[in-house]
């Protein structure tokens, strides 16, 4: 059995409308054979930085494929759409805001980029409002059966490439600086620093933390336990942890850390050893 | 690679429970080659009209197929349950409830009919309440497969199939009336109108319009852009547009339009312009 | 053609984040040739029972294959990690936490288990919250490609499985006292008790009954009808009814009878006829 081309699809689309059937069944017709693995697409509407971070993150479960994304608060504007190829062959489909290159950059470095505004591969007439269905999906799904990428689209300087300015963590002895970066849907908040920022900041697994927030203006404080399970917790605790991508995270266990804290994506948060 | 047959997939079955997943278990144990593409669960539940909208519209992106609906507020009562083939080669499976007519008739027209309520396809015993698991999707997954027709059910007149009653819109020199046939999850409000509507009305692309609405007795009127892109207005701006469907719509960019009129499916909207 | 493996696969995770998509791209890392049907990902968060009686009853309706299940509260701590096969042919993989048990019970009964919290399948190094990934899915590929049982972990007394203390209805001639288990997106409320309950307990098809439910403390009586299908009650009427996994269940035609009777999973419910 050969085996099928993949395709793994991420947008903010969401599932109550047929945006992603539509885009599922515009892929079935181009390229019958591809397996089409839906990553999310419950990405916050709009929000570029999430897609591409969890995009990036889950880069290193992915077969070699053709991956998919689109989130594109600037659809019919002036935002260029690209397909990209990286030093590890694999081959990224969306709009140029951003949300590709952190992904691309950890798959090895991207080798070349095309524009696809105009691809030959894209569905006519093309709509101003839904890119996804008219231009990357078709692209992508010929890029799963086999097309060049020159065919896709006209060459582009990978320089050019809009980039993200995403947050960084900074450490000084007794304090980590750190930004939430996602939130999930229980609530669980994941940081911009590693186990090793938290080291660098003296923070010492099983001890006790202090976590200082401050949003809209309100400064918070809250003690939290530095474990390395959710067990490692009582029920309704506060704690600090490394989480499955391998980010620090703060969660309640068994309840919603962000709405505990009032924290979104973006919010600065200090932890500190708390003696 | 033979290519595999497609089985497209609505509801308003939503994710939340196994609805879905056991017609897709369902179809699998009897067609396994099938490709099974799910549209969308996320028609409100029991509306009828919007489900055959939603299927009317993306149908021209659907590959030919085994084209499986089911909203079926009348499961369990006297309506038939029907498999129905176009001119161009399509299959419909579904509640004759008026879901699959638009669809069908867009479809090159309805060519045959079966009622698959005895259909020997169907699981026994036949529940009262899930005839998606226990009718339609075997019998989708049996037509799929190459079962004729004429096997699935008892010939139906095409005549006799109920048919929706769906609004138009009217038009005078220096007004458009229309209605809200459609919200998705963006707040973007679809109306029954296209762009040839607003010309007639003398609408004029790139030129501000009024909206006036009149939901639960109240009137309102709105001033918006008719723009060609989201980015042809600015962020919290009201615009209309013709959407990606080709349908006229009205949203907000960066905004829920359709929170803003309040404004649900089948309310009227007249639009006019303002000079 | 060969058929395909099938791995089914049912969750708490939710469609909001990529926890789904990333097990699905392992697996399809590691079986391309697997067909992977999501039973659900809306079990409520932790509900170990409600994702056992999902499991449960959506069984006899699943192709024989493997049966992928992850409600994991304990995820990281103590519990185990297991894959079962089932007189009837079926493997079932998950946490050790009574997840499993009720459907491999029904699936023939247990044959064998294997421990597989070190299985030389799982993803390295596995993380402490996200067994799914690293664990449950890379082991659920490789049995579905082929690999022996043995050759995923190592073996364990099948009767050392933790089980579920699931309630059972009981009966007196004229009161029928049954459990909420399960609350559908519809607010159809399942219970405990069959058809054949209803009957020794003097309920008779499309009499009256009235439903006694006491919640927090507060003892509420309303009337319903005993109907065979919803068109069976008018508009806003409760009803009492067999539900399409052949269970008894309380609703509201074109309402929410969870909502109305205030009942969640785990609460009592009596029913008495009404004369």
């Amino acid at each position: 059995m050969t085996v099928a081309p993949i395709i793994t699809f991420l947008s903010d689309y969401g599932l109550e409308d047929d945006f992603v059937g539509v885009c599922h069944a515009v892929i079935a017709g181009r390229c019958p054979q591809a397996r089409v693995i839906d990553l999310t697409h419950g990405v916050p509407r709009h929000d570029v930085r999430a897609g591409a971070l969890i995009l990036r993150g889950a880069l290193p479960y992915l077969p070699v494929g053709v991956h998919l994304a689109v989130v594109d608060p600037g659809v019919g504007g002036e935002r260029r759409a690209i397909a990209v190829t990286t030093a590890d062959g694999r081959l990224f489909v969306g709009p140029d805001n951003g949300l590709l290159s952190p992904a691309a950059d950890a798959a090895g470095g991207i080798l070349e980029v095309v524009d696809i505004g105009r691809s030959h591969f894209r569905l006519e007439p093309v709509s101003a409002t839904f890119h996804g269905r008219d231009i990357f999906a078709p692209v992508a799904a010929h890029l799963a059966r086999g097309a060049a990428l020159a065919d896709a689209g006209t060459a582009v300087d990978p320089a050019s490439l809009v980039r993200l300015d995403l947050p960084t963590p900074s450490v000084s002895p007794g304090a980590l600086t750190a930004h939430a970066v996602y939130i999930d849907r229980f609530g669980n908040v994941q940081l911009d620093a590693e186990r090793r920022h938290a080291a660098e900041a003296r923070l010492h697994p099983t001890h006790a933390v202090a976590i200082e927030t401050s949003t809209a203006g309100a400064s918070a404080r809250a003690l939290a336990r530095y474990a390395r399970t959710f067990g490692g917790a009582a029920p309704g605790e506060l704690l600090l942890y490394e989480d499955s991508y391998r980010r620090l995270a703060i969660a309640v266990n068994q309840g919603d850390a962000a709405a505990q804290l009032a924290l979104k994506p973006g919010d600065q948060v200090r932890i500190l050893p708390e003696s």
